[in-house]
């Protein structure tokens, strides 16, 4: 007889962005012609640059012919794409190509790396950030029930708030995985290395491993704070590093990402000595079977001159307008926070209003969509999300509704 | 602190296919001219149909246009190519378009669909067959450790046997998750529907659920061998069942599959009634970002009238390569299986020799690449596969090589 994971019954029967959606559709389905500033959910809205939509053509073509088809890749990606990766994203941290593997999403990797760890393994999380570290533990059993603060058992929350500048401090439990995004995402907000070298340190010390989320590392502006967490000392013996093209290359349509599992990373247990690398490798053979070839080669088209010039534009062109919406909010005097290492913007909303209650708000009276904060975790109670990949129109027309909902209140 | 899953060390350190090519390369660095007939890894040879790489190419250029460029997808699939799934492949089998979820392999849904269930669901398997669906459930942690005769604990095996001409009888025990790949792979036997119904009932006796792995359905070509589980009475109260883009239309390289879960699946639990396709749809919303809007573009074109002849012949000229294998080594007097409604050929190894003895025998006198029956499961003792995705030439050095081996004897 066949019996249910029950854990999967812990999580809310909606996810975040599913409920944003549909609470759109609702408003779309009885205001027709209304015009929405989309503000919502972190998509890009530039399309591919030319030199890698030539790319992934090209790769497509070939394809299609004797000399240039491909079967089954190496489930960690070619080794062209690894190269150029280390090259480019890890020149002088000492990462090698064979450290990193090629991957379909961030977000699959970020659910899927918890299977190499013990139930027993207590994790950490900021709050708020990024839904799929905790979903992905409370399904694996990882956590016990939701509460009635809303928050799940046997979790370590690090509260991100506007009192300590949403740097979370270190903490004096134990914790064995530790979730750390960097632009996080929804705050905006990034770290410096002072700041990390005291996570690195605290992980060294508690035997503990830091699975960082760098999907925002290409907005990361400010001098000292940065994109990777190997430029942090001794990093290397305690992180693994997520990244993916969709953020910094307008991939979230094409699906593609690596991360990084330096070989010095080992996991004492059992009397021994285990190799994370060795376990992944092992995991990927069995259970993945690589990237498309053409996207690899659209990805490997990002580190060309011609690719390195286009995309930077697109991501200025996005931290453009994180900065207008940013000072838009400021204007009407709304606080605000992130927006400058981050194409987002998180909002305290006026009043303390409930998150969803002012997203209900911006939606039906302005045709504002944003992200409600509290999807993000309960600190985020009281703020919203803005996206600045949003359309500079919508951004313009988002804020002058603000205005109008400010000069009414 | 940190600890193991500790279940990873119940695997085999190597996968299966990479301990071939291991052997594989110090072959080939012994002997660097030698030219190799490619029987083993079951991967196309033959490049992506024109129309298909077409269509790809086209979309690949549309993701760089304003008007065409696509974010992030369904996390299911586009409406699309589940609209063409439904009517090319379910014509009047009852299946609706929001039953098929699209995804990047049949190797990953098969090894992450027992996420939704409890690790007391025992599981049930056919020995041999394709590695992914134990391997899975060893990390997940259903089975028990490997015991001396090569079996694990807390699986309940299904053995394929010459005497029962492969087809596992159905068990006296209980199993909650069953796998069943038809054709299967190794052995490239298929079922008939007398021996499905008897499945099917069993499953909705026991309150089991069918995993049907339909890899290569579309080799299937006796008369009463169904395609699909759901040609079978009452199956969409009991099955699931995942197919792949891979073999039947080339895509190994581009990855692309699908699963079809009947709304009608449930599984009564707790005292209550859970929808498995609810339960699916809330764990890719969180895991999972969809596939490439161009390779589902492609995925389309296979169900063109253009594409649909092409990947025909495609399919009908693997076909012949197996039929050469089969009538080749029948005429050198080895028993061999499969072959008719499959790309393999599952042929018992002379004089009881040991699979990987065959193996090492084949590589480095004849230059032969096979797959040890033993890898796919303890009943694979004494066989090896072959593949009859080989180029022609490939096949026919074989069957030379294995002439020659035969007079030697």
């Amino acid at each position: 007889m066949l019996k249910l994971n029950h854990h999967l019954l812990k999580l809310e029967s909606r996810y975040l962005f599913s409920e944003v959606e549909k609470r759109v559709l609702l408003f779309q389905e009885k205001n027709r012609d209304a015009p929405l500033s989309n503000l919502g959910i972190g998509d890009i809205t530039k399309p591919l640059a030319p030199s890698i939509a030539k790319a992934l053509s090209e790769a497509s073509i070939e394809m299609g012919t004797f000399l240039g088809m491909k079967g089954y890749g190496p489930a960690e990606g070619y080794l062209f794409l690894r190269e150029k990766i280390k090259e480019h994203e890890y020149q002088n941290l000492g990462i090698t190509s064979d450290e990193i593997f090629i991957s379909d999403g961030a977000q699959s990797d970020m659910a899927q790396f918890q299977e190499l760890f013990s139930l027993n393994s207590p994790i950490a999380i900021q709050d708020p950030t990024y839904p799929v570290y905790l979903d992905s533990n409370v399904m694996a059993g990882r956590t016990r029930k939701k509460t009635k603060n809303g928050k799940y058992g046997a979790v370590l929350y690090l509260p991100c708030r506007e009192e300590n500048g949403f740097l979370p401090s270190i903490p004096k439990e134990d914790a064995g995985l530790i979730y750390l995004c960097f632009p996080n995402n929804p705050t905006g907000v990034s770290f410096d290395k002072k700041y990390l070298q005291r996570w690195v340190d605290y992980a060294k010390e508690r035997k503990a491993l830091l699975l960082i989320d760098g999907a925002y590392a290409a907005y990361v502006r400010q001098k000292d704070f940065p994109k990777s967490i190997y430029e942090i000392e001794g990093a290397d013996e305690v992180a693994v590093e997520f990244r993916t093209f969709s953020k910094s290359a307008g991939f979230t349509g094409l699906r593609c990402s690596y991360m990084v599992i330096p070989k010095k990373l080992v996991i004492e247990d059992l009397g021994q000595k285990h190799s994370i690398h060795k376990l992944w490798k092992r995991r990927q053979d069995a259970k993945f079977n690589g990237v498309a070839y053409p996207i690899q080669k659209a990805a490997e088209a990002c580190f060309s001159n011609e690719g390195k010039k286009e995309i930077q534009e697109q991501i200025d062109s996005y931290l453009e307008g994180a900065k207008q919406l940013r000072e838009g909010l400021k204007k009407i005097g709304l606080s605000c926070y992130g927006g400058i290492d981050s194409p987002y913007v998180w909002c305290k909303t006026p009043d303390k209003m409930a998150s969803w209650d002012f997203f209900d708000l911006l939606l039906n009276r302005y045709q504002i969509i944003s992200v409600p904060g509290e999807g993000f975790g309960t600190e985020g109670k009281g703020f919203v999300r803005f996206s600045g990949f949003a359309r500079f129109e919508s951004i313009e027309r988002a804020i002058k509704g603000l205005y109008a909902y400010h000069h009414q209140r």
